[in-house]
């Protein structure tokens, strides 16, 4: 088959279309012929040799794809070959055919093509895991999410509000800030032109800034609030204020994905299955698709991304 | 009734045992007429200046009392006059008569003295809503509590092995360390000789120092491990690493039980009464009662607190 490996660690150039091995599906896994694979910030990250895959996983990037099921291992429950369906990956998504366990493996949902299911896995197990597992983002409860235009803030508007909450989010330009109201944002503040610590008081903080934005964090939690870091954009060693953060009996969660057991990976996968999965077949949570760009060109996907224009996810397409 | 008032913020000596006029229980209310007030190390910073108590709480310093309840007021559910209780209370510990909200009450356990059941209320709810509700401590994770002869200390010690966990301590002397370890501590690090850093690593952490453990708790933190801060003996503002947190999926609480609302405090009683009150009643987990000091000479007993060379806690009995 063909896939994107990464030739050396660099800019987008250093993305190579071409043949590999094919794999194979082993024990608890299903084999996949992608349709279509989403990209994450992370792949940017381990294009430049800063995120390494964790021990074990594909060398090719791609943390999330969609397809159809050619194959199934030994001691897979519930799954078929020609099952149209979508997975989170440890790796190995930008290719042609990927093996994953089971465990990590969605149906398609009701109404979303099979082409732009690739770009959920991610979002929803980012935000159902971090905001409703982690954080217990209550119905009537504020959110605050940062980036409220990338892939996981368009995905989180509208989680969140389907499930009853009310959701402030930051954006860089007014464009931006448009489209997340218009995905049901109650407020979008622009961080260039107003300084949200001003603005805004949150049960819930999803951030990616990390060390930058810390302190203004802690000091926009209301009681009881809870901030949860998933990316550190903005560097990773920063004040905390205990002080300020014990008057609140406030939390501070800082989370990824990736490197999860596949047990824990499965847990969050089921989560979304029941509870995310009817919202996306009812139409109240849709995939938000900003571009689509055939696989081999996935250098152009990645500039794409780097550029910080695109709103929502960028798709890669055999 | 006598009760001891702060004259002015200051040393012990401006705590005076003088005539105030007699609470009497509001709706909700039980009046107990005390026994036994348990000393804590907030009460040392109200006398101070520097920790006042919440909107609407007694001036009367003391957090926790034990008594004989001698009149209840409208809608309280479970109590009536002549049950021997000990309270859990927002301040008027330190006095002849207390009154209380029902849901900030317990009987006294199996096997203890209603005296003695003066010094339980405090660390036993502070214990399980931070080590049990907050960071979900579980069989078989190990727990590193700072401070491990403090009161909150040889509480949690007990009631941690008693459910099943590894406990580690710190502590400042070889007397402490050598205490710790007669109340099941499996380990024992006198701070003063070694760095607990590099001798532990956790799954959770009950944390008095704040800023000054902040890199150090983190560290030792596992895969998934909660740091619970409690006290900021060691300061309010640290540098904190996201990324060495964000690697471990690791949590950060900071939390205080004074200020929060009855409804709240309610819960965490009903939990230590049907969860650690068995274990009490067994013998499993004992009040560990450094000395017992008249309430007139509370003075004397803020000194023995202050000197820091207390085990356990301290008692003011009437």
């Amino acid at each position: 088959m063909r896939a994107i490996l990464v030739s050396e660690p660099g800019g987008p150039e250093v993305l190579q279309w071409r043949e590999v091995p094919d794999p194979r599906p082993g024990p608890g896994e299903v084999l996949i012929d992608v349709t279509a694979a989403g990209l994450n910030r992370a792949d940017l990250m381990q294009r430049q040799g800063i995120y390494p895959p964790p021990p074990g996983a594909s060398e090719i990037l791609g943390m999330e794809c969609s397809g159809v099921i050619t194959e199934v291992g030994e001691d897979v429950e519930g799954f078929s070959p020609g099952d149209e369906v979508c997975a989170l990956l440890a790796g190995g998504g930008y290719a042609e055919k990927v093996a994953v366990p089971w465990e990590q493996v969605l149906r398609v949902p009701e109404g979303v093509s099979t082409r732009d299911a690739a770009v959920l896995p991610e979002v929803a197990c980012t935000v159902w895991s971090n905001v409703f597992m982690t954080a217990r983002l209550r119905r009537g409860e504020t959110l605050l999410v940062h980036g409220g235009a990338s892939g996981i803030g368009t995905f989180a508007i509208q989680l969140a509000k389907a499930l009853g909450s009310r959701v402030v989010v930051t954006a860089g330009t007014a464009e931006k800030a448009a489209r997340c109201v218009e995905l049901g944002a109650d407020e979008a503040i622009n961080y260039r032109e107003e300084d949200f610590a001003e603005k805004v008081r949150a049960d819930v903080v999803l951030d990616i800034m990390g060390a930058k934005y810390l302190e203004k964090n802690v000091s926009v939690l209301n009681t009881g609030g809870r901030l949860v870091v998933i990316g550190l954009q903005g560097g990773t060693k920063g004040e905390l204020n205990l002080g300020a953060l014990l008057g609140k009996r406030g939390s501070i969660h800082a989370t990824a994905l990736r490197g999860r057991p596949v047990a824990e990976k499965g847990a969050i996968v089921r989560g979304v299955d029941q509870n995310v999965w009817p919202l996306v077949g009812a139409g109240a949570v849709r995939p938000v698709v900003h571009a689509t760009v055939p696989m081999a060109e996935a250098a152009r996907a990645h500039q794409m991304l780097e550029s910080g224009e695109h709103i929502g996810k960028v798709l890669l397409t055999r």
